[in-house]
């Protein structure tokens, strides 16, 4: 039985697509367009073939960018370039206001169970980018999971003949935990990297 | 400082204003749309300027139609009216597949809390319905809780003495719970065992 008239039906398919969200959720977010002002939605339609049209990503580090070379490229020291697997990545490090350097964004990490090998990610990249000169210390930022830091320990392994200092964000337990509900991998590692006071 | 760029900024801020959607699962929706096909965008885009540009208010009884009159008021048998709130509600008893008649869309119910009285939601529309004439039941299916209440006695109140059966769905739904979210089984429990009143 046709339930919704075509044109919420096809709305709620659409917002269905996005991670997260269920059949009721979808109906929900499509009420609200249709409750919206006309110009509310059309702005929201523009946003969206206005993101995807403009956002490309830099041909250097491969981050986000509206121009070939992103913003971050173009006015910042080279001499500390942070790895990462994506784009949302450098905006969770920049969130932070800590780190000054540049970023490489690998859009992926090593995961043989998928079938992404070395060369299906952004290593080669990273490569000639250190190759050029300059580059002091290279801050692994991939994630703490199997890929993540297999992906690391591929790319330690290529750069630190090089002469070039690699490091890799710590590990441990999180801020503002209590030790008892710590996850047991964490801890362990915290155990393992315990620093001298 | 500026953690986005503009494009992805401006999305992100468009899918905040969605029900229940903060500002990181606005992100991730951000993201979604930027990871799509073009064409899928696009399609996503048209949905909303579709849906919002078709999607109007049947004539007669105040539901989503994409005609004049809706698809449910040109096909069936007025004898009897299913009064409800909103045009979700319509889809929620739709779902049932229990009820053969025509709606009544309130657009609202009777709350002297936020201002809205008997005239500012459509009920003189009712009455001109009922007036016609062949009306032989009408179900107040407005949501069981104090505003809906107050909205069914008062629409009763001015229905009864033109001799028209009027019921309401039993309490079968849980009060406090919007029709909306009702488990099927207790809104079909409640149309089967709707009472006089």
């Amino acid at each position: 039985m046709k339930v919704y008239i075509e044109p919420i039906g096809r709305l709620i398919n659409e917002f269905s697509k996005l991670p997260g969200v269920g059949a009721k959720t979808a109906q929900r977010f499509a009420y609200k367009i249709i409750n919206m002002k006309p110009e509310e939605a059309e702005a929201f339609a523009n946003a969206i073939i206005n993101a995807k049209s403009k956002v490309k990503y830099c041909s250097v580090c491969g981050n986000f960018s509206e121009d070939d070379i992103c913003d971050i490229c173009k006015n910042r020291s080279t001499e500390s370039i942070c790895v990462v697997k994506e784009p949302k990545d450098v905006i969770a490090i920049e969130k932070l206001n800590e780190f000054n350097g540049v970023y490489h964004v690998l859009h992926g990490t090593i995961s043989p169970l998928y079938g992404v090998g070395p060369n299906d990610i952004n290593i080669k990249e990273l490569l000639s980018r250190i190759a050029k000169g300059g580059v002091k210390e290279v801050i692994m930022a991939t994630n703490p999971d199997v890929e993540g830091e297999a992906t690391a320990m591929y790319i330690t392994n290529l750069i630190k003949p090089l002469g070039i200092k690699v490091t890799r964000l710590a590990h441990g337990i999180p801020i503002g935990t209590e030790l008892e509900y710590a996850d047991e991998v964490s801890l362990a590692r915290a155990f393992v990297e315990r620093k001298t006071l």
